[in-house]
């Protein structure tokens, strides 16, 4: 974000999706590139990867409340050519998407892949990461760790990590009832703060309350992003459409964006995952 | 195209954009990456980098015949951040189109950036390769090898390489006169030759009527890509709205899918420029 944020058209780049107005329709558009080495593994599998691909842009699409239309795929040719066709069959069937176009490039060295997904809004306004309110409940839909419990290679996780299930379903049904939601692609407590900061609260967190796989990491659990459970605010007294746990409450701007039982978090330590 | 044609779900690779109905309103989404030591130089300027990969984009929703709406961009960061950002700006000011979103990427080796255009169409049906029918006039809207001659530093034509012209107000303009329409990215012949294969018709055209920049290089002049003209075909007695220039008739298929002044192309010389 940093570079493209120093540029007045750019504003935009600070979500991850942008929100188109046209006819009676209300469009939500992601794009997010996956770099080999850098967001994948070199030895990971293609089909993987192609999954892997689809389903960040897609958990975009869950955070606006949004329905798939389809997307876009852009994939550079080399080994395992046909592992990425069959990942991406199955994550487009799985989440009955379309593949609507996109294009493929011969390139030597570090492969990347960018995805562009388009969906149709359900719920207006359409959520974001700005409008935690003062007083408001913070939840989360489910356990976090999981993907980087699957990284390092404990069993029962490898899929959490290498197939990620974007929430469509549970974004649609929350979008009418939050006042923010995002999903926690790089980490809890880096994109609580980003949501605080945005909405210019602070949020409080409660270490007792935030559903992590493993509670001896619980500090890595907080860090490690690729989750892709949904973080969003609500009205106290608002009854909940789909399971989700409550890990704190937003308040009036404080001295930090964050506190965890009380403190900021140590400074020494990065919040989250930054690309 | 090759490998991601073989899925069942990635027909719509095949063309440069796609088209989705939502609502009343009918919308053409494009995406293209360009990647460092491929289609751009190691040496350009990342503003001109910045204005190229947007231009392309725009030039794919010129042949549909669209508005643009917006982009998204997916940036890798480095050297010249400051002067990709200086370039989108400058081309997204030029064609008054807003950034609505996309992501930025740190991550070592040959840089790629994407694009994903969105346009509104103006014309229904929404005009693409396949249309071509027999005795159709074929015609291109200008010159080509203008982006050759810069790309090899002919002084006059530089900015036709780094900078080129998405033609949008003459597609909207054509959009509901052409039976089929394609910009040409990849070189006359190569581009020609894929819209008579997708319409099942035989172009055939006559050298003597291609308007080239350089007669005596007029073999090269019409397999370079990057000029960005438009290519179109329409009935005969069609009165067109711009200016172009008629280039050669679409056939019934015959035993080529282009003839050149009545034969098909040398085989010992590719068409255009393969990605």
């Amino acid at each position: 974000m940093r570079a493209l944020a120093t540029a007045p058209a750019a504003r935009g780049l600070e979500d991850d999706a942008a929100v188109l107005e046209i006819g009676n329709e209300t469009l939500v558009i992601t794009h997010d590139t996956i770099v080999e080495g850098v967001h994948v593994r070199e030895s990971d599998d293609l089909a993987d990867v192609a999954w892997k691909l689809i389903a960040v842009n897609l958990s975009d699409l869950a955070a606006k409340g949004a329905e798939p239309l389809g997307v876009l795929v852009s994939h550079m040719l080399g080994d395992g050519d046909e592992r990425f066709v069959t990942g991406l069959d199955d994550v487009l069937e799985s989440y009955d998407v379309s593949l609507l176009g996109g294009d493929t490039i011969s390139a030597a060295g570090r492969r990347a892949w960018g995805c562009t997904a388009i969906g149709r809004a359900t719920s207006s306004p359409v959520p974001d990461r700005r409008g935690a309110r003062s007083r408001d409940a913070i939840y989360v839909t489910g356990p976090l760790g999981a993907a980087m419990l699957g990284f390092e290679g404990v069993g029962e996780f490898e899929r959490a990590y290498l197939r990620p299930k974007p929430l469509l379903n549970e974004g649609i049904e929350l979008a009418p009832q939050v006042s923010a939601m995002m999903d926690i692609s790089d980490g809890l407590l880096l994109d609580a703060n980003r949501m605080a900061r945005t909405s210019g609260m602070t949020f409080a967190l409660e270490s007792a309350r935030i559903p992590v796989v493993d509670k001896a990491r619980f500090e890595d659990c907080i860090r490690w992003g690729d989750d892709y459970q949904l973080l969003f605010t609500a009205a106290p007294e608002t009854a909940l459409p789909t399971a989700a746990t409550r890990i704190g409450s937003v308040l009036d701007e404080g001295p930090a964006p964050i506190l965890l039982d009380g403190s900021p978090p140590a400074a020494n330590r990065p919040l989250g995952y930054q690309h």
